[in-house]
């Protein structure tokens, strides 16, 4: 069973519309195969200008679709069952797609570096080989190399912003981007905050400094969320 | 008469709700001890840790209430006037703090340094003095040296990124934030392009050249707020 952080966002977006659903993990080696066999188009470009497949992908038997990327699964589920809430309230894409700009190199990008030797633990022998070699010729070192206290503190900072923002919704109405209903881009930091605490692992220093951060906002803001932390496999 | 760029950030928030006013203008040298004189509050603090006064500053006579800054001039006015338009449609708040955050340092910082330079040559004697001592203690150069060819680079990037949060709208809804109606985030992004405009000048190649990025958006976000463009005085 491989472990791919993606496919931590799927459970949320499908669990929050209350659509039933089944996880199937896959070995990283496996994936672009599985994605051909099953038809999910590539979703990036390698460096080297090949396909790059990556997950999540969902295949829904109800209409044949297969369709690859986190926003792009969002988008399907909004238009095949309008009757499910929203993650994206009429007016707000462009404004949720540029509060992910401002959180993609303030937060995503550290987490990214200090997760990535503690996630390469939690693969089986098959993913990590493969996990390890990818990556390191990515970030052109050492898996173990990547992470720096320099992320932590680049993390807090992004928190901070982060912080900030919210609070502009005035009291009360600051755990949430909207105030009192999730949207996309709250789940995008939640799912990478997810990320984090299991790679750092719960009961980590590291994990519980970072909730008691800003008067235990995110903590707060992570308890949001909770009800959504089940996997049905 | 001053010339400040805040000042027209004001004329639309007013002009967007259909309210009547009148614009004083005030010399640099003058702000602060019109402040005081009208108890309008100071909004920074300047580096050596002295209150520091700015514009806009509203008077409501009808209230009696005077306040500062833009934002909560903006925040006084959907509190005071409800039956207006709002700039903050209900859950944006945070989202759009978001944007402004996103475009701050990308788009606000480089058009700052663009700007500085002309603007000094569009005020009056009294005020050209008073800005230019303040501003080069700011900037720690002089006036002429701050601007360079880098900050209409990292404009351009910045104005890429924004077009891509638009284009996240869909067509035939990307010329605006939130699709259909103005809100206070692109009036924010509107008034220190038209801030660019006044400085640089409307025929010059460099305003022409930004008209004509990614495919002349930028002429077509203008044209958006062309009817807001009127100053009682």
């Amino acid at each position: 069973m491989a472990w791919s952080p993606n496919t931590w966002k799927t459970r949320y977006t499908l669990n929050y519309k209350g659509l039933s659903y089944r996880t199937e993990w896959v070995e990283y080696p496996d994936i672009e195969a599985l994605c051909k066999k099953i038809g999910a188009p590539p979703t990036e470009k390698k460096p080297d200008g090949r396909e790059h497949y990556t997950l999540p992908v969902i295949h829904d038997p109800r209409t044949k679709a297969v369709v690859a990327g986190s926003v792009e699964i969002a988008n399907y589920l909004e238009a095949t069952y309008p009757a499910t809430p929203t993650l994206f309230p009429e007016g707000t894409r462009a404004l949720q797609h540029g509060f992910y700009m401002l959180v993609r190199p303030t937060i995503l990008s550290p987490i990214l570096n200090i997760v990535i030797a503690p996630v390469w633990q939690l693969l089986n022998p098959r993913s990590q080989e493969y996990f390890r070699e990818t990556r390191e010729v990515a970030f052109g070192k050492k898996l173990e190399e990547i992470a720096s206290a320099d992320d932590w503190a680049a993390l807090e900072d992004g928190l901070q912003r982060v912080k900030e923002c919210l609070d502009a919704n005035g009291e009360g109405k600051n755990l949430l981007l909207m105030g009192d209903r999730i949207c996309w881009a709250d789940i995008q930091l939640a799912s990478v905050l997810i990320w984090l605490r299991v790679a750092v692992g719960e009961e980590s220093e590291d994990w519980k400094r970072l909730l008691g951060l800003h008067d235990g906002r995110w903590a707060q803001f992570m308890a949001q969320f909770k009800k959504y932390e089940h996997v049905d496999i």
